[in-house]
């Protein structure tokens, strides 16, 4: 008998009426012979409202009380669902972070799965249970609850899967991977297969589908994941590797963009690589996402280095640069940023592509104010106004 | 150091508002030099809503995972007070039943507390945080998260008092245990302190002020426990061992009325010890709590023998009764039934009490329908519209 770990996001699982019509659809592949092992998230908004809830108490929540908080959110639309499908007449059993031992490291709030106890989820299983565990959460040596961050659930569910060497379903409330984020254009095309690289720059690059984790596991351990609509006939994607797939295909698979980032130009600071180094190194000490980094050419030995950070962490971010702003050296910051990125593992093999997207810029008077590049993905900061209008363009031109 | 064991109920922790309050009612003793240990409830009406939303999903939710469900709001209500400690500048740490190994066996939802691991609590105190502690759960054997039934935290926190050799402080919406209702009897007394056994009578007889497994808890390791108001100057009542007390007190302490129990008399039944024994043995097969038991004198070999069980198990009992029902043998209802018990260790040395209540009922024209005794407590089922008109005459009598 196949395992299928499923996952059902918090929209799917907002309602006592949506927990039942998850129970009937996980019940209907136990009826075609499958062992279900389902992960679920907190209902609806609970993560949020726990949030806020905290948030009342003090404006600094203590993070390890806050990752104890937010995880009773899953516990309970665990022990729902359980509920739920027992009263169809099918077994089931809900398991905590503590009762399957998925054990984690790292901070509170955004740590890393190291293990789980397979062995008493295959125990249940093998006694007919459909086993339902809590997303989002593990315990780490302390024994303290941890958190896996926004979207955890979707690495819990690959996590079993890979300990169980099960294959992945991760139900959400968009019915497929789109190309292009169809509330931005609108003739996006749903993607029947897309490679786990191609995934991975799409959600790291703004595409909130998925947890990046959940991808990056996924394709550590070659297991397939199937995005899609629960209860529902329209097909999803699959996420896979690049063997199964036609590498004849175009050269660019999808488009994103995020307007979540801020860029930072140092000018006029010494072309000194400890110098700059140095700096680099601050902020990573401080956990800021550093991107898109540039730097021009110098003059007089003086360069200006630019970098885009996310805007959350502005505030911190000019704190440690200003030790730097003296004297000629001066820190500038563009709000007016989104992040432009087409991805596709076709760019390996395919060349062009860059040349022909600044092209179509320069066709369409798009302005570049930096641009990154990697094997199979290619990132421009532009105005943020000129989003649509790019999209538009590339969205065409690529046939996404 | 003197260790404390405070243990906070629903209501004192109902708003973020009342869980700062309490977080500076603790931080208060902490000041004073104290440890700390505090055993919180579910906010507000948390348990009640969890309840009613596994009866939105089935009507009888499977038992192991309403108490999975349930758990869950004693574990956001520690976090939360953890966070409001940790903000006032003091160290704090919460702790669910897995990380404390609250060990319980039987059934669930109303599971007996085994064991619980000190040293995690003792070593949390010697490094200068306040141990926030989830109430009302446990963990069993099976690694399943237990209930100990309604109000259950005030027996985690004797528990944890016994286990750390601490006192136990028990704050609530009432700010001490009175002699008779406040509600019921406007001139009640509330007592400075009273001995475990009046406590437990009058508990287990309808005074819902704390748990009854508690009481025993204290009363077996000789834990004296206060209850009253937190944050308050109010003095409130102290629950401990009969000889710290004055045996010259009055005879009866307390008085106690419940209509939640239902009379059944089976008529005519074979005056033989097995049949009747039997009976009883059916009955408390099915968990059900038989109270008072009274029998006819015989005629014709035949007697009547009547009980009282509370009124939810009326259903259960009488499908019990039907194979009994046949030939001259009949089962007869009285739902109109108040028990009403009046309690006092002073009853021990003190003859005459049952006399004088009996004149007094005749006085007043109040019909005794059923009597039991103990050494401290008597029990009279009487009307339910007789029951403030006792209550009035035998509050004055004994100066309640």
């Amino acid at each position: 008998m196949a395992i299928i770990v499923q996952k059902y996001g918090g929209s799917s699982v907002g309602t006592p009426e949506k927990i039942k019509a998850v129970a009937r659809s996980v019940v209907n592949k136990v009826e075609a012979g499958n062992k279900l092992v389902v992960v679920v998230s907190a209902m609806g908004d609970t993560t949020d409202n726990l949030i806020a809830l905290a948030k009342k108490i003090t404006e600094n929540p203590d993070k390890r009380e806050l990752d104890a908080l937010l995880s009773t959110g899953e516990m309970r639309s665990c022990a729902l669902l359980a509920m739920a499908i027992k009263d169809l007449g099918y077994d089931a059993v809900s398991y905590t972070a503590y009762q399957i031992s998925i054990k984690t490291s790292g901070q509170y709030g955004k740590s890393l799965i190291d293990d789980i106890d397979e062995d008493k989820i295959k125990r249940a299983l093998d006694n007919g249970k459909v086993v339902i565990a809590a997303g989002f959460q593990g315990v780490n040596t302390e024994g303290d609850v941890t958190t896996l961050g926004r979207g955890g659930s979707d690495t819990t569910a690959v996590a079993i899967a890979v300990k169980l060497n099960g294959t992945c379903e991760i139900y959400t409330d968009v019915d497929g991977i789109y190309s292009v984020d169809p509330r931005e254009y609108k003739d996006a095309k749903k993607l029947d297969e897309i490679d786990y690289e191609e995934m991975l720059e799409l959600s790291s690059l703004g595409a909130r589908v998925m947890h990046s984790r959940s991808i990056e596991l996924a394709q550590k351990y070659d297991i397939p994941v199937y995005v899609g609509l629960s209860n529902s006939d329209i097909r999803g994607t699959v996420i896979k590797g690049v063997d199964d797939m036609n590498l004849e295909s175009k050269p660019v698979t999808g488009l994103a963009t995020s307007d979540d980032d801020v860029a930072v130009t140092v000018r006029n600071i010494d072309n000194d690589i400890n110098i700059i180094a140095n700096l680099f190194e601050k902020v990573a000490d401080k956990k800021i996402n550093v991107d898109m980094i540039s730097q021009t050419a110098p003059i007089d030995n003086k360069v200006n280095v630019s970098f885009t950070i996310p805007k959350e962490d502005l505030k911190e971010c000019l704190s440690i640069l200003k030790s730097y702003s003296k004297g000629k050296v001066q820190v500038d910051i563009d709000e007016d940023i989104t992040k432009f990125s087409i991805v596709g593992i076709g760019m390996k093999t395919t060349s062009g592509v860059v040349a022909k997207m600044f092209k179509l810029f320069r066709q369409n008077n798009i302005a570049v104010k930096m641009i990154t590049t990697s094997e199979i993905r290619i990132t421009c900061a532009i105005k943020q106004k000129d989003k649509l209008k790019t999209i538009n363009v590339i969205a065409r031109e690529f046939n996404l």
